[in-house]
């Protein structure tokens, strides 16, 4: 019974469920409804799937997520960068719009969202930490770009095509004289009018009057007003005539359930794009709830966050939706809104099931520039277009990282630049870590402190080396150890002890022990005794097992201090000195 | 001037050189060449090339290693591991003993050795640290096993063939009936003689009276009287009219200068087999000579050695040669025979020249038998079972990439397994260091030392969380350092301050920063402070450049006990005890 409270969240906070939150979870759900809607029809469109996709996938996915999610406020649905991640797959197995596109994605979604469970299953969540921040944030900027590209067509009603900078920047060139003028026109107005909701009709309409939570909810409608406008003036004014795009016809009534189609020479080529977005949509989505929760002290599971996003995605692919996860902008609406449970969800797929049933046919004439604004407004959010040189002047490694994500993601696309921006991290990673920082110490005077004698005023004693490797010891490291204690210990003839302090090293495998096993050797040959002090707990069990404590021609010590207090007992006490000592016995006499 | 000498370090040695060292070096000289003309035409033969070219690979090599070296006692020359790997790569492209296939294994030989000298020059060593200890004896040791399973042919005088364990079995049972019997019997007396002459040869020659030193040398002259006996014995008895295959016609004289086949499509081909070749070759070398030099407190420059070993390989690919780098026997045998500088390579090569002026028509009737048994003895020395479970014993991680190494090596190929180990190491080491050991720390009675509180007697304040994460924080823990840290503040309501004892961190990632931040966000929303103790000097250097020092709540504290100092005074100094200072202030009074 535990086991099963644990994998269905629902049947906990639903024991609790009472009149309050229901009220604040219709509400909630109203307003993300209203988002939705334009949103699903838009994200679908940009994934090159009819417009119902995405309203499916705002309908049977949500219900999931409600029944398995640990997030209280997380809103599942179509999202912008796992659109683009569609498209981009999907796109590789066939031309987008056709039926065997829309098959595609559907094996697509399927795939992904047997990954997520699998991984949830197998509690293997922690390989989404192979992407770094920012790669992640480099590849949602250059995604972003590549969206807001994507829309061009749209906005403008040439024919822009391409994938990539490379292809869309030239197709648009080659299409400026195509441009519909009317659809232009609509899609600056809109534009216009959806960039200044976002911060200008909350106080516009506290200004006529409405309340201060009323007038925040209400401005969520600007989604919607731009859309009604729109489409009626289309509608009255005919611009369809004019060459406006639009929607058409939307199949009224709710989806049929099928399998996708699994077959196997589909799913091999679709692998990796699969693996891509599940990956990218768990790591998108678990940073929203967690950020929620942590808002009001709840907690997420990252392995049932999995198992609910599979789900969910399992959910998508027998609805004839698309990959779905967890979307930032309509989860903070949904949380600012005041949903308390994950009802809020269900609510809204009802929601988006009524408008499916009854609202279809007012859709005919909304314009597919509308839909393109709205995209562009919601990725615009996702540029962070400083994060680059902010990323930069803190580390070299991570800026380099991010520069080659967003780079490789714009040029080349949207696969290869996740994993040129993975590859890199790891190889700079490696690359740092071969070459680590050295630190030969000393007592800080009046304490037990041992530091860096270039960047402290510390004591020493000449016969003894005291170095302090500033990284595990391990492969990459191993022959850069013996180089660095083989010079040091050539640079100083009247040394006789080596200690070295083991506060930084956290592992020390097979290869660094045969390097230090070759130390020892080397140095007992020369008339120098290796000592090691501050080992940590778990490197010395594993190092009870090897045969270098036996041969070790020192002693290893609990700590430096006591390292020193044993080669260098005056020097050491003095440096601690007695002035120390008296504070500490007059402190001791006040207590 | 002084940069010439860096790279042509015969200037130096050069200078000194006396009667005494020429006598020591051609000593060493001779009883290498007697080793160097079987081994050589030996590992021609495991490459698939005809026997000259294992001869010119002792020649020109030696030369240019002997001018740019800086091992004193290092002797290049064709390798059994390497002739293995050429023989895989110019595998794919022809077929064993043709011309094209000669032609490839040259190209290979052009682009390995061009690739170390870049590497030397552009100082790009470190990319060897990349193949772990384990890794390297692992494949090592495979290698081996295929080299052994590759001369079963000559060994026999049967037809087998095959790369791989898989291909060489079934190539084995289907010939057994095809096995000549005179050869069989002849390479079981070789094998035998070479085995014993190990071990028991130089103890036999004692007992004959010769001096110690003359009869260890004068062992290493087993292999010449392998050869020497067998092939009087097939010229005597007629054997090769009973199926014993020998080596035939060695054209006689020096080989001509010419350059290898520069075609694009093949560099191509063998670009990466290429490397593989250069990083293998160079990580044995330098092992070798590092080993040779520190017995004699010399030294051994990594970078240089590059350069070395490709001048040597663009030599050996210009005189129609193969492959050649540092070899392990040879070496030592070089070494103990007293070899004082480099100068006993180029001796090496003059007796090469010489044998290959006046010898080749006694090669005529050696038998293929004897140089499969020359081989296999060599090889035996590089097996090393007991390393797989020695190393799985010390390390997990390392076992599983040991024993990934030596299967995909056996199982698939020479290739496929270096990479499957290297790329199993890296994948092992980021998950280890993506779930770090973490330290709940107090105070050590009568010290300013902190440890585990599960390891030791410690003292802690109810109030303060002293927290060490023993790895730096880095992409793949950044959210494990979330996680932890809220929940150990949700499992203790009470606390008001949480330390970080950074002793173990070494580096703070951008990913990391943003993580400490949020970290910094909730503790602060939640009424606690966060602290850093023990911040290393390099990872404050950054911090600086970031926001986080100005937003934290807490402060930075240099070491730990500072910290407690702070928090708890009065537990602090009590623990650190009255009784300890009276210790240290007698000691004083003493010093």
């Amino acid at each position: 019974m535990n086991r099963l409270l644990g994998w269905l969240p629902v049947l906990q906070w639903g024991r609790g469920y009472d009149r309050g939150a229901l009220g604040d979870d219709l509400i909630a759900a109203v307003v993300v409804t209203i988002m939705l809607i334009p949103q699903g029809m838009a994200y679908a469109m940009l994934a090159g799937l009819p417009p119902q996709a995405g309203l499916y996938g705002a309908m049977l996915p949500l219900v999931l997520y409600a029944m398995f999610g640990t997030s209280r406020t997380l809103a599942v649905g179509p999202v912008a960068v796992v659109a683009l991640m569609t498209a981009a797959a999907a796109g590789n197995v066939a031309v987008a719009g056709t039926e065997a596109f829309h098959l595609a994605a559907l094996a697509l979604t399927a795939l992904s969202g047997g990954m997520l469970l699998a991984m949830g299953l197998l509690r293997l969540g922690f390989v989404a930490n192979f992407l770094s921040h920012p790669v992640i944030s480099g590849f949602i900027t250059a995604a972003g770009i590549l969206i807001a590209a994507s829309q061009l067509r749209h906005l403008t009603g040439a024919p822009i095509t391409g994938k990539t900078l490379p292809e869309v920047l030239p197709s648009l060139l080659a299409n400026i004289t195509a441009v519909n003028p009317a659809t232009l026109v609509l899609s600056a107005l809109v534009l216009t009018f959806l960039f200044w909701s976002r911060k200008g009709l909350a106080p516009a309409l506290r200004a006529l009057g409405l309340p201060d939570r009323a007038a925040a909810l209400a401005a969520k409608g600007g989604l919607l007003v731009a859309v009604a406008v729109s489409t009626l003036a289309v509608w009255g004014l005919g611009l369809d005539r004019l060459g406006v795009g639009t929607v058409g016809d939307v199949p009224r009534g709710l989806p049929g359930l099928s399998l996708p189609p699994l077959d196997l020479g589909l799913l091999g080529v679709l692998l990796v794009p699969a693996a891509m977005i599940a990956i990218v949509g768990y790591v998108e989505s678990i940073s929203i709830a967690q950020t929620l929760a942590a808002r009001r002290r709840q907690s997420i599971d990252p392995d049932r966050e999995l198992v609910a996003l599979g789900a969910a995605n399992l959910g998508a692919a027998v609805s004839n939706a698309m990959p779905v996860t967890g979307g930032l902008s309509r989860s903070i609406v949904n949380f600012d809104a005041g949903a308390r449970t994950p009802a809020a969800g269900a609510f809204t797929a009802v929601g988006i099931a009524l408008a499916l049933m009854f609202l279809t046919p007012l859709m005919f004439h909304l314009p597919r520039a509308t839909l393109a604004a709205i995209i562009i407004v919601a990725v615009a959010s996702l540029l962070d277009l400083r994060a680059l040189p902010r990323t930069w002047a803190y580390s070299r490694a991570d800026g380099a990282a991010m520069a080659a994500t967003i780079a490789v993601t714009l040029l080349v696309g949207v696969e290869q630049g996740l994993l040129a921006g993975v590859a890199l991290s790891l190889v700079l990673h490696l690359w740092r870590t071969s070459r680590p920082h050295v630190a030969v110490v000393g007592q800080v005077a009046g304490t037990e402190h041992f530091r860096n004698i270039r960047r402290h005023v510390v004591a020493t004693a000449p016969d003894v080396l005291s170095i302090r490797i500033d990284e595990s010891l391990y492969f990459p490291n191993a022959r850069f150890l013996e180089d660095t204690i083989n010079d040091h210990v050539a640079a100083n003839p009247g040394l006789r002890n080596v200690v070295l302090m083991c506060t930084a090293v956290n592992e020390i495998d097979a290869s660094a022990l045969e390097s230090l096993e070759a130390i020892n050797a080397r140095l007992r040959d020369a008339g120098v005794r290796l000592h090691l002090s501050e080992v940590k707990g778990p490197v010395m069990d594993r190092l009870a097992r090897a045969h270098l404590l036996a041969d070790l021609s020192g002693e290893v010590f609990l700590t430096q201090f006591d390292a020193m207090m044993k080669l260098a007992p005056d020097l050491t006490a003095r440096t601690l000195g007695e002035a120390r000592c008296e504070t500490d016995l007059a402190r001791l006499a006040r207590a």
